[in-house]
């Protein structure tokens, strides 16, 4: 059984402040999103967990392990080095899809994204580390089939990312409608997803599914373990049988 | 008349380098993934050019005004950063697809991306200073209607996040097809495209595409420049005139 | 009775890396350094130890809590995301100097610190849990008197500058010789010492001795605890209450 | 003839924010501060100037080819990624001590530097392009002979450390009072100077000052240019050539 614990980071009060008092460069704004985003990987990473940058004004973190206090630091730490402060919202489910509800709940009751008197909200109770269980999180690691052969050393560059782009979206509404997972893309050909206890079934449905609707092939390496790092590496490892073996779904557990 | 110059940036064998002699922590890539498109994003940015950090392995830049020396330098603080290289196409084209279609040949030409022997390429051409014109880039700035209401305060972050990238995947396909743009994501719910010579009508019509298409309402400023920070910034004033006056289309010239 | 356990970091070859194969520009040589340097205050920060950057090739972090593996992740982050590697020794001590000594000589004893083959060594042995002690660290934060005031408001900026380093010039020497202890300059006018079990009587001597021989005024706030972080932040309180009351010499403990 | 162009870089009212409402963490002081240096270092780079974080919350910039405007973007750029602002003062001299004095100056007369309400200030005059020369900086790389051997290969960090302090400090001051010259430890056993048009018995004379004062051995490259980059790497490669023939004093020029 998964128990995952899920972050949502929201920058406060963020879209109102991109343009107040008027418009601000773009290029900090990106350059302030994505080194942001980078901190978190680390403040997290440092921690056992992962973070997605999904939009990067909000984010989601996979944080078993991470109790309150880790959390606190981490909001002090941003806030501390950066223009702007986050608010956090952490909330534990079997299904991960069930848990960012939750954490999302939590900061919309404490306000708006856009209000400005809601600042460094931090709500939510961490899994206690005596309820911790090898099993608490499902990874999957999924990349496309080839992809430098058939899409980058052959189309343009945009091109190229639109294949990707279209794998991306429909994994992702496909996995959360049909398995309650989260499916972040991760950078190259590479989308990582946080899943409830799904069977080897349900990796070649989904994978089957993808290929069906957009003509992209993915194979997949799933993971298990007691934090993100953990079940990543393993996912990681498993991904690399597919390579070597040809299967399209490989569990390391 | 626009005239787009394009810079196609490809890590050199990076999906190889991640995963030899064994997979790397995904936070560590991630850190440096972000961190390097921050620093371009830096490196353009102080010559006026707008860098999308599309699949952080291949990455596309808007270099109008940017020579090949200045090319030479970022490829070369990169190398001197970084335990990665990249190389770089440079082309133009009144079309922004045509312009990056030719960068990426220039890099497919000197070999595969995942070649382990191919380092550091730097071809193509940028635009003389004497023949750059106050309309070589137009560039639209697209967000989506009362995002936060309709769906940040609303859904849990994932079912957010799902709506945003419906629309912007269908955005950037049909811009691509019907109207030879690149559009790019670029957080929150904003997504900046580089377009060749589109009238009002071209965007009101991806819009209202998008709309049928997926149901996400979207307006866009537009703006035009002789670099992608002038055309951006005008994008910007003119989203805001939209979101003043509820207009779904403005443009600043 | 204090432990300190201090990290020795190495950046390998580091010397003939800069210079091959010829001399790299100075400002990336200045970014590497000062992000190094930062990431490095993070990674050992986020597991309570303090990182200072003495010369940017070679740092001494005070380490204690810090195991075996923690230092292992941080070697490795490090090499996945940088162009240089860095080898690591650990040691500990009655006296800060002599926990240092020993941590030196672990690399020493390895190769010289420009051999190109010598690369990423991690030698020695930190504090075992169960023997850490509420006053394993001993840290005085010490800052000049009215530096705003006295210099930075009316001297030329390398004018204040000689003056802050010329006190921390004789501060560094002095409490090593004398008392055993590592001081380091952290911006400002601002020098954190990590002391062996030094009373009031100590740093008044240490105090007085600067003043004498170079006439700049210090005060100093002295904290204790198991980690650098929990001294740090003890001791930095200390010395706001230094601000408050005007004593010279001020004991969290 | 030289003709320095100097920034004196001052962070608003650092001071009081690091302690305000309480003392903030260390380890994010220094994370912020060394990266809001190499942020700097690559603005400022990117423009063929150098940086040096002398203090890190006053830093001093050699500046030549740098205008108001791009001072401007600087200084913006900081305070759209930062949560401090800075003040910039710009000014121009034939000697760069003096060109430092009527640049702290400039701040001086805006206010104090720890006065809350004294935030942004950008003042001075940078030199006209057409009064831009070839001759405009002179600048001087030293190191210590044969560092590693004598030093780092053989005492503990910190005493090894307190060797090349020992000659930067006196160094520092001499070239100061007896050159006009600003000198910067830059990292390892590295120290820049910017200096008037000094020949070479200046230096000579500088290096045996220290190797009496303190039995320090250094060794000097010079280099001239219309820009520190310039300059700068001109000096690192005469600094070569010391280390190639056994001179004390190499002159690019």
């Amino acid at each position: 059984m998964t128990n995952t614990q899920v972050t949502h980071i929201q920058i406060d009060n963020y879209g109102p402040w991109t343009v107040t008092p008027e418009p601000r460069r773009e290029v900090d704004l990106q350059t302030l999103q994505s080194r942001l985003y980078a901190d978190l990987s680390q403040l997290f990473g440092n921690r056992d967990g992962y973070v997605f940058f999904t939009r990067f004004d909000n984010m989601v973190a996979i944080s078993n392990g991470i109790d309150i206090e880790a959390h606190e630091l981490v909001q002090e730490s941003v806030s501390n080095r950066y223009p702007v402060t986050m608010s956090l919202g952490v909330a534990t489910g079997r299904s991960p899809v069930n848990a960012l509800g939750t954490a999302t709940e939590l900061l919309q009751e404490a306000g708006s994204a856009q209000d400005q008197h809601r600042r460094e909200i931090l709500k939510g109770r961490p899994i206690d580390d005596e309820f911790r269980a090898e099993d608490d999180i499902q990874l999957a690691h999924f990349d496309v089939d080839n992809a430098t052969e058939k899409y980058t050393d052959e189309l343009n560059e945009f091109d190229t990312f639109i294949n990707i782009e279209q794998g991306y979206a429909e994994l992702m509404q496909y996995m959360r409608r049909a398995h309650d997972s989260l499916s972040f893309f991760v950078g190259g050909d590479n989308i990582i997803a946080i899943c409830p206890d799904l069977d080897r079934e349900a990796y070649r449905d989904a994978i089957e599914h993808v290929k069906q609707a957009v003509d992209v092939q993915l194979k997949v390496g799933v993971g298990r373990g007691a934090s993100a790092s953990d079940a990543g590496m393993d996912a990681k490892h498993a991904l690399e049988e597919c390579r070597a073996d040809g299967k399209r779904v490989e569990f390391a557990f």
